[in-house]
């Protein structure tokens, strides 16, 4: 059902600085950057195989990230595996007795659709799961 | 020249109970369990597309994740990155001034050299670089 790891979100503090560091660890530049409004976060993405690296700054003290990188100061804030179809994904694992933090698909960065699981359902680890969003453009090229 | 997500070193307290939520999450078993007796830890890998999750239980207080453990209760520790040769990655890291825990390769788990960078060098995330040891069966299959 999990068919990749999509990408592996990195939460840093200064967003600017995360991509120079990556750009030169990769050998390449993102291939985009992008507001998420709703999480209150900017992306930065790297390919690297069939996945990417998702640099994550915060754009306030109410995004997403903020409380993580306060306790934190930054590093990997949640893994985000492929699945084919999100919301047949959550029926599952809801069936299954998984906890979830969406039970339904939402917009996510790189047109994708997305959702949470909460991390007691994966030894702690923040999970997402995603697909690509049929009615928006990629973000990627 | 990091050319894949190898896999994500996730430290979990108790290994059999992570190992039940993993395979009841991607619906496979683990490829393998083995101790990497020189960290002081035990392995369960389970594949997802190129790449790896790898589930580290602490062997005792001295364990490379130990402390890891104690402070946060467990999370994701490590990403490794695939590349064709760890000393030559290593030294052209070493040129450009990264900050290295390792300064030559190392066995690792599932038949790997390893190597591991400064979480510095990487925006806060620990990471390591790894390729298949040619001197070793992979233990994969």
């Amino acid at each position: 059902m999990l068919e990749k790891i999509d990408h592996i979100g990195i939460a840093v503090p200064d967003l600017d600085a995360a991509v120079a560091v990556y750009s030169r660890l990769f050998g390449i530049e993102p291939t985009h950057r992008e507001v998420v409004a709703s999480d209150g976060v900017e992306t930065a993405m790297f390919e690297v195989g069939e996945s990417r690296i998702e640099l994550l700054g915060s754009l306030g003290p109410d995004s997403k990230i903020a409380n993580f990188l306060v306790k934190r100061g930054g590093g990997i804030h949640h893994v985000a595996y492929g699945v084919a179809d999100v919301q047949l994904a959550l029926d599952h694992l809801a069936a299954e007795g998984t906890q979830l933090l969406d039970t339904a698909p939402r917009p996510g960065a790189g047109g994708r659709l997305v959702a949470f699981l909460h991390p007691r359902a994966a030894a702690g680890v923040l999970t997402e799961i995603c697909q690509p969003d049929p009615s928006r453009p990629s973000g990627d090229h």
